[in-house]
Order: C-alpha cells, then structure tokens, then sequence
C-alpha cells in the first residue's frame, strides 16, 4: 500500500498499479517509496509508505471519528506506552483501536469491544488494513454485559450509557489503572461521575480540549476564522 | 519504587522504607502494591507500582514541563507508535524523552540533544527513574551545528531558535517524517514556518490546544474558574 | 471626586484634598482634572476627571461584580440604547444598573430589585457616587414575588433560582423586548431554559463569553499564561 | 417600519403592505405591533417595533459587520454611555455607528469618517434607515490625514492601518478618553500598540473575546459543534 500526496496537501491511499485522480491518471508501476510520480496530465505526486496515522486518516468509516485533539489527551494523560494492555469500547470504525494497537505493540494488547455487527464488520478491514491485526483483539460484544479481561492498564469509553459499564471497568483494571469517558453531552458526563464515584475509582477530573488552528500567511498572522467547538468532553479516573 | 497516594489524591514517589509526609510516618517496609497503608496518625495511603506518567510527573525538574494537552496532539499528530526512531530537542528535565521513549520502546530509539550540562544531568537521573534509559539516547550538544541521525520517524524542537535546526531536521528525517516545533510567542512561529517553507517541508500546519477542566459537583456544574490560557504554538510539518 | 492613576497603572478614587498612597502623599488642593501632580516621594499621578466606569470599578462591593465581557454581550445582544427601559435583579453591589443607567439615560430608566438590606444599602451608596441616581428606581423587594413595571425594554437577571422570576418577567417586558439571564451553572441554565420555554419566551439562545489577554512585548508576542475559564452562561430570550 | 419574525425566528424588516416570503404572502395592511399575522399559507409572523438592534442585524451590507461579542466589549471597556461624544472610523456600514448612536444620544454624537465614497453612501442610508441621523455625523474623508474633532471621549478604529491615524486620536480625545483598535491580524496589533506607545497613550491592554454557544436540547447539554474562532483583536488605551 502507498501513501500518494498530491501538490495541494491531498492524500490518498492506493494498493493499485494504476490510479485516477482529479489531477489525471497516476501509473504506479516502478514507483518506490520516496519517489515524486507525474500524472499524465503533469501533476506531481509524493510516493510515501503510509504511517499508521495516515492509515487511520484514509480509512473508510461510519461514524465522526474522534479527533486527534482528544485522543492525545486520552494518551497523555494515562501515559499509554508500549506493552499496555488496553481496552477500547465501542469499536465503532476502528481508529482508535488502531491508534492504541501502534503505541501498545509489540508485547501490548488492545481488546476492542462492538456490539453492532456491521461496525465491527468495518472496523474488522480497517485493522487489517493497518496491519496490527495482531496486537488487537476484536469482541462482537455488549460491553453493558461485562468485561471478560483483568489487569487491564487503560480503559476507553466511547458509549451512549457508559455508566452501564463502569463497575465492569473497575473490576477489568489493576490497580492503578485508568478509565476514559468520552461523552459529547454534559449530562452524560455528570451520570458518569456519579458512577464513577460509586464504583470507588478516585482522581476523578473532567476536561475539555479545544483546538485552535493559526493561519501564517504574507498577508499576516491570525487565528482562523472558524473552528471546532465541541467535539465530547474526557473524564479521566483512576482504580486506587 | 512505589507510587503513594494519600487521600487528598496527592502523589509521592519514594524509594525509601520510612517516608514522612504532613499526614504523618508512613512504613513501607511490608508494603507491596496494591495494598493501603495507614500513617502512624491514621491516614490511609494507596500504594502504588508507578507507571511511567507518574514518574514525569513527580520528578525533578528546573523549567516548566510541556503540559500533557500539548504532548498528546504532538503524538497524535505524528502518529508517533512503538518502533519508532525519535529526536527531542532540547532534552530539558527529561519529560519529552520519557514519554516518547515508553511508546516507543522495545524497539524505537529516543535521541535526546541537550547543550546545558546542569540539564544533561538532571534529565539522566530522571531517565534512569523512568526506567527507560536502554530507549533513550543522550546528546550533551548544540543541535544547532547539526544532527547525527538519519531516517527519523519524528523530531521535536523545543527550543529558543528552532529556525537553526530545522534545515538539519530535514536531513535527519526519513521521507514521510513528521517535524514539530514548539513555540511560546507568535513570532518564533513565523520565523519557524519561514523556515520550514525554504527547507522543503510540506503540510505546514500550526495550531494551539487548549484545556479547560469542568467542575461537576453537587453544588453544579460548571468549567473551572481559572485556566491555561496558552503554553505554546505546535507547529507541524512533513518531509514529503 | 477625582481619579487618580499612578505609574504604574493603578487607580484610585479620590474625594479628599490630601490622599496618602504607597508612593506617598498626594496633594490635591490645587489640583484640576488633567494635570498631573507630584506625590511627597516623588512620584507622579495623573489627575482625571473619572468616567463612570472608574467609578464601577473602584467602588466598594461586597459580591463579584458581572465582568465587563458579559455585560459587553448583555449590552449589544439586547441592542440597550438611550431612551430604553430596563430591570436589574439582584442589584448586588449595584455596578450592572450603574453601566444600564449610564447607558439609558437621560429619558430611560433603571429598575433595580435587592430583597437583602446590607446589598441595597451598599448599592445605594454606590449609585449615589455614580451621580446617575436620579435614573435608577431602587426596590428593596424580592422579584420573586413579582414585577411591579410594565412595557420593559430589558431584563436582566442575575439570582440564585432566575426560574422563579421568568414568569414575572414575561408580564413586565414590552412587546419584542429581551431578557438576559445569567447563570454561573450548566443546571440553571437548563432550568432557566425550560422555564424561558414554558413561559412563552422565543428565540432562546446560550451563550458563553470568554476573553483572553494577548501580550505584546519586547521579547514577543503571545495570549496570557492564564485568563478567566468561566463566569457565567448568558441566557438571551425574547418576548414575540 | 416593522419587523417581522416567522415561526423560525427569521426576522425582516418590512416598509410596504404586502410582503412576499417563502412562508407565503403577508399582508401587514391592518397590523399593528404586537400582533400576530397569517401568511395565505397559513403561517404565523409576529409583527414588533424593530429595535435598533434589529435594524442593524437586517439592514444592507457590503463588508463583514463587526460581531455583537466585540462591540460589546469595547462599550463596556470603555465606558461609553449616553452623552459621550465618539468617533468611529472607517464608517463601513455604518453598523458601529448606529450602535453607538443609540447609546449617546440625544446628546452625545457620534463622527464616522469613510474615504470610500460607495460606502459612505451605503452607511448614509442605513444609518437614516436606524432614525438616529440627527446623531451621527458622517465625513467623506480619509481618517489618515487628521481628525478635525476635540475633547472626545471614545475613538473606535477598524482600519487596515490604524497607526497612521493613532497620533490624530490622541489630539482629538479629550484626557482620559479611550481609543480601542480593531485588528484582525497580530501584526496589527504589534505595530498599533508601537503606535499607541509612541503617541504617548497608556494603560494599552489587548484581548479577543470569543463566543460560545450552548445547545440545550431534549437529547441532552453541550456547545455547538461549531464556533468562530476569530474575528479581531481588541487593543485598548488611554489618554492620560
């Protein structure tokens, strides 16, 4: 698989010898990686080896993915590293999976849980795709219904009633552990404190993260006009 | 060494038996992790294996940290994962160099510059802490006069005069490589992103992140009062 | 009364003809608006006739005031003009009916409901030093129990539970006329909303102002290290 | 005139009897504010005595306005209440100065100088459209080569180069008087406090105000998923 810039920033991801764009068709016979490939209509394109984060980037989904912004946040703020064992619920297309698959390799694990089929049937091809197929393991499940995994470092949620599954959380992690709730309404933030507290985790914070883009050009140097507001709000916890 | 919580969700780090804090003498000599731990005035401490983010957190350190917010987009941007070959400059206290290093490892590499001796020194002592020294390799040098390493995944700058490094950035980085620069003021970004453009990089991309806690309480809920405002611009970029 | 600001910025309201500072004894006695006089020590002050909002912000208060960012959005929001009419609850320290006043006057007037005497008392003081007394009707009632005027222009609320005093409101407001309710918690606000609702209020809208100092310097530009994360949410509704 | 405003808060203003909508045709023959009319296709429109503010908000225009969350602050900022004589420059619209208009009258005055004859001509119309012309009093002239008032109490700029007419203001506000300056670029913003600084101008503070909206809906609490990021920079001085 490559990973094809064109000259305005655009990416694309092919596995395909011969490729069409807006910008005319690309013949990627003999291109290696590294190289710059002209279409046939002269327009020049970078040949990459795709990092994971373009993978993700490029990959179909369903649903609005969880933006960088957050994730981040979520990785920091455990300090998720390589040779965590972590959980992800629910799967939805499979970025976030992924994203933890890429730090927690090569002695970690991801153990991803979806109840719907047809999400988990996407998420499914997406992690081939990525190719960390084996640091993830896959569950077509209802996390509502209980965790089969112990000792897990990080929990992430990104559910309609994470609350549901919480207590199950506090009994998947070790102690020491965090738990993530990732909730774009405020009233689920307060029903997941409240059972967060219930369930004895401790060093229960809510934030918000925001991000503002600064266009740095000739005519001057400003915010952009138009951002982001509200992605979900992360409540991080942790199993004392 | 264990991490030690005390009921007010404080944090120590002690590698001693007998640790005194304001809450009274606590004795660790019986004390694994997991366990609680009473102080002789009957305060109940949690005893804890630290994680690698606990560590940073706790130790020594002469300048301001680079706030998690930031290092988080930083890693989710580049799509920094386990394997991957890093630069970090300046190494400061160590932080940046610790996180990326427990993501990276077992098989990445983590290479630090750093000119100011009295810092070389503190960084090594709390690289050691961390655990991570196998990881991390140590520069006591100017980045300015040029980077030994090639084929870099990714490279962080955080320093007074990015615009110096940034054309060894470009020799250093493997096609595909993500650079970041870290800026406190508006016109280290322009002379950056000046910078970034004559050396080649593409992508250029500059954002801020910003955190704001949420207080849910019984009384309501409610953003905190006060907040971060700004630490630093992140800017990104990518040798194509 | 004479405002007063020292070299460093710092004012001070003055009605005496000798006024003792840190940097030393200030004679006014000859002193007019514009000049700029010596203090024993040295140091200079310059000599102003105050504006109102010197007075706002300089005068006793026993609550915190309404940060002028709101009251900016209060102010445009509701388009206040010259002329209008308009209520105030809780008149607190009594700086939002000053600033109303300032604005509404000569024909316009300032309702103003405080149930708590030691508030109205202050707020009449204040008020008094504004010189704008004469187009505020202090009341010292409790607006939960109804609104005596009619035909209002605005109305605007800052009170533990605005629900109980929305109904009221709507009686008291003209035809097209707003009110603006102020609410430090999410809870209010979904409560002063429904009660906005039920009440027959339209165009309901909530918002949140935040600003953030940019600091402009020799060694460079850049946002604040902190700023103000939160006051209030401002509830705008209309009367159709 | 009237304001109309259908059953999805739409609003317009309206001079003739009939008036066509996608809603259907309405005749305003016999309707008086405060009633509610039928289009022919059945749907309601609240008929009111637009405010000030209304007119602003539908009134004819050329450049993008200035937001309600900026002119906001710079009124409370500055103080500006009826009887203040202010001047704004360049007229635009005439958005800033009907707004200020409103506010000082009947007898304060607002001076809007435009160099640019189409939108003299444009703000003439709209500001006669606001009935507040006998406060305003428009100059066709270019605001870098002087100002031909005195001993005024508020100078507002939104120009490309505001530092060429930064020394004018100071000869034109009265002391203690407020210049606030409008800058969409930090360049600017850098040169116009250099400007303001050189001009002998004091207490030079500079913020953006930023706007957040709240949804609060049956589903549940959270900010808009949008918001404008940027629209200016606010610097504000003195006179001293």
């Amino acid at each position: 698989m490559k990973l094809l810039i064109d000259e305005k920033g655009r990416k694309y991801l092919v596995d395909r010898e011969v490729f069409h764009t807006n910008l005319g068709v690309v013949n990627l016979k003999n291109a290696k990686h590294g190289d710059i490939v002209e279409s046939h209509l002269g327009y020049k394109f970078y040949v990459l080896n795709p990092r994971v984060v373009d993978i993700c980037e490029k990959m179909p989904r369903r649903t609005s993915i969880i933006l960088k912004k957050d994730l981040g946040a979520v990785i920091t703020y455990t300090g998720l590293g390589s040779g965590d064992f972590v959980l992800d619920a629910g799967t939805g297309s499979g970025s976030v999976a992924i994203t933890f698959a890429n730090i927690v390799k090569p002695h970690g694990r991801v153990y991803t849980y979806e109840k719907r089929e047809n999400f988990y049937e996407l998420a499914k091809r997406n992690i081939e795709m990525s190719g960390l197929s084996e640091y993830v393991e896959m569950k077509l499940k209802n996390i509502y219904e209980g965790i089969d995994e112990r000792d897990l470092d990080v929990i992430f949620f990104d559910l309609p009633e994470p609350w549901l599954a919480i207590p199950h959380a506090y009994e998947a992690l070790k102690k020491g552990g965090f738990i993530v709730v990732y909730n774009p309404y405020i009233e689920q933030v307060k029903k997941s404190v409240e059972a967060l507290k219930k369930a004895d985790f401790k060093l229960i914070k809510t934030v918000e993260i925001l991000e503002r883009e600064i266009e740095v050009k000739d005519i001057g140097t400003r915010p952009a006009t138009r951002m982001i507001s509200h992605t979900a709000y992360l409540t991080f916890a942790r199993k004392l």
